[in-house]
């Protein structure tokens, strides 16, 4: 069974975007490549799960996810003209439990990745997350859209985090405590 | 002259303390010791600067900073029965710019630490941090008092962190870019 992975940029005061939805602060990093250190090598994703904030602010990532993985929407309703048989997406409007289930049937011994804040957070509560993969910039932000907060079921113990240095970039990945 | 060093222990989702102060969690990694890497070695650490809050909490450190240093406090008013001539305590109410001015000055070229997240916040705002000593502990407290909030200069940009992995704590010391 693969596992669940929470996988996000954050800022060092805990923003996964500026108040504005940017981001140019929390990816400078990324085009320097993670050198071979990839939460997800090459196939080891099996599908994702997000939000549907995520899913309009990407504009559904053109048709397609960059990683090429199915991807789970969790949203109250269907949006108009979804879903498409060629592309590869499902709406899962019966919570995120079900889209998490959906998402391992479907990734069978491959992980599954969680890829939005309020999702990772309703997870979180749920005890559904394996593994929180941070990506910790060294900025502060001030203010934005917070990658933990509001969490129902704290505190969560994480056990001691791998940890793989970058250039303007900490990659730590933490075992989560069920 | 020394640095300005803002250090402290953080959860993994920024606060310094729970809702009711409290810091089982946060401190856990304490005892098992830095394993000779501490942020302020002996006689590296010439002076502190802290909160009244802070100053309250511990009621004085029961007379004397552990660290055996003289400790600035900022405050609006100088408490009852205080300053004492054989209490290493100077109170400041001219603002943290002053404080830090003074502990500067009382240090001479051994390092200032910054103790409380509130004087923190002031001293990145103006530009006073040199560093940031985050001792990031994997836990999500969900709640509580946060080491970075409110910052009115903000995004702070911070530079590549010098790391060193604990058990149950991961060091962090971010250069603060002027």
């Amino acid at each position: 069974m693969g596992s669940v992975i929470a996988s996000m940029s954050m800022s060092l005061d805990g923003f996964v975007a500026g108040p504005n939805d940017e981001v140019d602060h929390l990816f400078a990093w990324y085009d320097a490549g993670r050198a071979g250190d990839e939460v997800f090598p090459p196939g080891a994703l099996g599908s994702l799960v997000c939000g549907r904030r995520l899913f309009e602010l990407t504009n559904a990532w053109g048709g397609r996810h960059p990683m090429g993985v199915h991807v789970f929407v969790v949203t109250h309703s269907v949006p108009d003209a979804w879903p498409r048989e060629d592309r590869p997406f499902t709406f899962v409007t019966d919570g995120v439990a079900s889209a998490v289930r959906q998402a391992k049937d479907l990734a069978g011994r491959r992980d599954i990745a969680i890829a939005t804040p309020a999702i990772t957070q309703q997870c979180l509560d749920l005890g559904l997350v394996d593994m929180l993969a941070v990506d910790l910039v060294p900025v502060l932000l001030g203010q934005g859209i917070p990658l933990l907060a509001g969490l129902a079921r704290a505190p969560v113990e994480l056990g001691t985090p791998a940890v793989v240095e970058g250039r303007g970039v900490t990659h730590l990945r933490y075992p989560v405590h069920h």
